[in-house]
């Protein structure tokens, strides 16, 4: 990795990297033999999610231009998602755009946020209120930084894997349903990922801009976002792709109820939910909030309707589905009966 | 106008004005029978090149999340440079990109700032700092607020006139020279307002992301935006086409030392600049300040060499000369006698 790392560097002048506090302490000293990153000058984000904020965002151009970087420097984005999105936000803003390079270190952010073009920070506890399309111009894989990964990091990333499997492909959902023998193998993990990746390159660059088939790729994000703002905006936010691992399960409802998704498909996920994932202790009396929180969502083209990407079948995502709210409401109560 | 307003409008859903106080009080009521204009939401930023901050632009971004903007909305920036560069950035990073319509309410701004598609802020006292390439949806370019305009802001407009003329049109340059004329017939400024945008365009379209060509719009301004910055960090800041009208005389001198540029332009230039603009009264004890500005400024692919577009003759610019300091501290030594 450090290798390839350091050859994706070499056609810029000036490397400056971008990492969180975790990241700096757990994962730099596995990356110490990378002379680009040895070398590089360095900036550090507090770790977590409250740190993808518009001040961190001025605080990265800030240190970009007061350390001299320029058109032709590149930021090395070393992190989980909150860093590549952040960091690639600032790059691609920086003197109007300057090259990124990611070095994903959670699986999640391997799985999810390294491939695809989208960059950005929260605004509030809006997720991603602002930001750009820019894809880096190189993304390093590697199983090492997943040594260092919490159980909790780990279902996260298997939240976007379930995911992927779910629109595109049964052989990664029914790896993906046994948690515990992959939490285990983490070396195991490359080739799904590699996998996941293809199938969300290969769905970007038929719509870069989300103006119709990539919608396929929020199945289970637009309950899934409105989960983690509201923890978010209680003080209790939890990973991003745990929230969408009980989105995909509300939206399965939605799907179930609207396109007669076969609920043979649904009752085993719940187990799987309830046997490795956290609950979210989102009560009945939160259903307006999260209608609110929906309405909200940039995936919805109106600010009055709810759009939704359901599905058919296991592998047979339709997007664009409008969704009334009484429906809404029916699947998120089915959904908590479901996940208690 | 109005009508071309409403009709590029038209295709959104959710209209969204930016504007600065000057304009709102002065030009906005001169705009009252547009429909758009009367029935959308409107923010209106402090005038003056000091809001041109991260801080308006989180302000508009806020704005727009809490008036229910959706990616389906257009905002529509109405004002000079200012307002078309942050409201254009900010439309360009709102949910990953909204559309924007300019309405150029200053001379500067129709001939520079609403095409070419480059939006942006400053970051402390460095301008354009940060920022991205977007062009908006439509420009909107009329007479009808040139009224409004004082003396000093009709000769920023001339300054990137000027330039114009001088890479790439001999006739806009020998029209501007005499700017009491055109000061005032404002109408008469429409054609040649034409045909700058045309040249913009045609050079802008070869080369979008400024890789190449479009540097030779950069004449006059890598000394025009350090004479900017400085004064702006001085307090005592002037319109960027005076900086720049100031710059060009500058570069003038620099590209008869590097390139033969004919003496016997330089001087009707100077004589024009001593009869019509003001002085900026920077010293050569200020020269230290200048290069470091320079070598900060973006268009420099390097941080420690000074390339500069220049001229071999009126419409031959060549880019991507590199100057050395001492040759630099000659020209504005030179500069400055020329220009007292």
């Amino acid at each position: 990795m450090n290798y390839e790392l350091d050859e994706a560097c070499r056609p810029y002048r000036g490397v400056f990297v971008v990492t969180d506090s975790t990241v700096d302490r757990l994962v730099m000293p596995l990356l110490a033999d990378s002379e680009v990153l040895r070398d590089a000058k360095r900036l550090v984000i507090p770790a977590g999610e409250e740190s993808k904020t518009t001040d961190s965002l001025i605080k990265i151009w800030e240190w970009l231009s007061a350390e001299g970087a320029t058109r032709r420097s590149v930021l090395v984005c070393v992190g989980g998602g909150m860093i590549t999105d952040l960091g690639g936000f600032a790059a691609a803003t920086f003197k109007r755009g300057i090259a990124a390079i990611y070095l994903p270190t959670t699986l999640l952010a391997a799985v999810d946020a390294s491939e695809g073009g989208k960059t950005g920070c929260n605004l509030g506890n809006l997720k991603n209120e602002v930001g750009c399309f820019a894809p880096p111009k190189a993304v390093i894989l590697s199983a090492l930084p997943f040594a260092t990964l919490s159980r909790s990091e780990m279902l996260s990333g298997f939240g976007e894997m379930l995911k992927t499997g779910l629109i595109a492909a049964r052989n990664i959902y029914d790896e993906v349903m046994r948690p515990d023998l992959l939490m285990n193998e983490r070396e195991e993990l490359i080739p799904l990922v590699e996998q996941c990746v293809a199938i969300k390159k290969r769905i970007v660059a038929k719509d870069p801009r989300e103006e119709g088939l990539r919608k396929v790729l929020n199945f289970g994000h637009t309950v899934g976002h409105a989960f983690e703002s509201l923890l978010l905006a209680e003080g209790r936010g939890v990973p991003h792709g745990i929230a969408v691992a009980h989105g995909l399960l509300a939206e399965m409802v939605v799907s179930h109820i609207m396109l007669g998704f076969p609920s043979a498909e649904l009752y085993p996920y719940a187990e799987m939910l309830k046997d490795y994932y956290p609950r979210l202790d989102i009560d009945c009396s939160k259903t307006d909030e999260l209608l609110r929180l929906m309405h909200h969502d940039k995936k919805n083209r109106e600010a009055d309707t709810i759009n939704f990407t359901l599905l058919e079948q296991i592998g047979k995502p339709l997007y664009d589905i409008e969704v009334d709210t009484d429906t809404l409401r029916n699947a998120l109560d089915i959904y908590r009966d479901l996940s208690l």
